[in-house]
């Protein structure tokens, strides 16, 4: 028997699988790039950022139409990252999500232009979008730019393959994640509740509310990855566990992880609070990630 | 002794690298990524695409201020598309322009994340400067991002790859070319133009005189490749001779892709008296472009 929350989530990602399918389906670009950005697009994946970002827009002035190229655009950077972490000279990753990686499936150089291309493509499908303003496509694009660019989530990669080799302590691994992971799902919040019209301050405690979110979101994939079900996660579990990366379980001890989740929870929801969204789906997706098994 | 053109062409490039200069080095991003991104960024080069950018934008309203933001963009872009064509999974090149190539001066996954970050940046540039208008950021961002994403620049370097394997007929290479390096040579005389106010129609004949444009700088890089001087080219040449890949000589011949050079001349000619602006300084650059020895 599936809650609410789990029929929300479905139907959130049902709408937004749709919108997808429209942006890419009909771009009329080389065949084997169009199957390899398809192929990474639709490999499965809760698309917790669309929805992050569709769920935000709800909390304030909803307005469906003005949030999919957003929604979309977030999501091809999203995958772009994974095709690219995963190659050879990366993670060198075989399979995620239970399939084949991207290099694995095609080959590598198709693998790299594939993520090329989802990149570039997802400034276009914002450029584009008829139903904003060209004041509202400046500020999206200056907002996916820096959370995805060399001073967002490439940073957070780079810093991320230097802790492999140098273990770091708390505060460095909480900077790491915040950038790697934590802007793009800032972003979500934010551009989800900037085209919702909140307040200024409104969006500033959000800010605060997505960086925890984003360490939430963390912990519990270094959870996962060390005591997770391989056969849920698609992936082999316990591979931080023999290098000398730092995870939350190695610094602080399982029990610590999961002690500072709770207080990064805490931190979380009195900021959700703040931003008046404390009683919004917002809070039920903090709650999810926190506890979602895959 | 130079002439006025080898003047021009050094003032112009000085005056980039003092632009680029101002928006990479302040950047405060991690060290490594950020030495990874310089040292591409200036490892030389003639700098053709920002040089034709400004150039266009004198043969019409010349605005400076507004122009930079589109040239280093470019560049970036430019650069980005070479530090990924060199990797070994691409052309798999050790050097450029006699240097090291990104990945063996620093590493695969350094030189996979510097591209990334470039083509990333270069989209907050245009989105955060101040001397354009929403709607010339708007207009920017929409051509750059279909030129150099899988409708553009990508498409051509999987169309590229895939004639290595299957030889092409020569329209077909046109295509391959015009994807490849057509696009971002345009963006430079469109971006130019446009900002200098041009008119629709005069746009439209500089599309054209921008295609033809391409396609002479990439016979003259075919020839240059066989017939070339390996000193002023730094790096070996011959390389497509030994495989099947598709080139205007060995589909023309020698004199044939000459001869199709000179056709391509009088074609962009022709276009560019059209666009009102056969007398200005696009006539000298493609001249240049058709004559390099490097």
């Amino acid at each position: 028997m599936k809650t609410n929350f789990e029929h929300y989530l479905e139907e959130k990602k049902d709408v937004f699988l749709k919108e997808l399918g429209r942006y890419i389906h009909d771009l009329d670009i080389p065949n084997r790039l169009k199957e390899s950005m398809i192929y990474s697009l639709e490999a499965g994946g809760k698309r917790i950022r669309p929805i992050l970002l569709m769920a935000s827009n709800e909390a304030y002035n909803s307005c469906p139409n003005k949030i999919y190229s957003s929604a979309v655009a977030l999501e091809m950077i999203h995958t772009y990252s994974l095709i690219h972490d995963d190659l050879p000279a990366m993670d060198n990753d075989d399979y995620r999500r239970g399939k084949l990686t991207n290099h694995k499936q095609f080959d590598e150089a198709t693998a790299i232009l594939a993520g090329d291309g989802l990149l570039t493509y997802s400034f276009s499908i914002i450029a584009d979008d008829p139903n904003l303003t060209d004041q509202e496509k400046v500020h999206i694009i200056q907002k996916l730019s820096k959370a995805s660019g060399p001073q967002g989530m490439v940073a957070g990669q780079i810093l991320d393959m230097e802790a492999e080799q140098t273990p770091v302590n708390l505060t460095s691994l909480e900077n790491i994640h915040a950038l790697k992971t934590g802007e793009l799902l800032s972003f979500a919040v934010e551009i989800g509740a900037y085209l919702g019209e909140a307040t200024k301050e409104e969006l500033q405690y959000l800010n605060e509310f997505s960086y925890y979110l984003g360490l939430i979101f963390q912990v519990q994939d270094d959870l996962l990855d060390e005591f997770g079900d391989p056969e849920k996660l698609g992936k082999p579990v316990g591979s931080d566990v023999g290098n000398d990366k730092s995870t939350y379980p190695k610094l602080l001890t399982a029990e610590g992880a999961v002690a500072k989740k709770s207080e990064y929870l805490k931190l979380a929801e009195n900021a959700l609070s703040q931003a008046h969204a404390g009683d919004s789906t917002l809070a039920k997706l903090m709650n999810y990630i926190s506890k979602r098994d895959r």
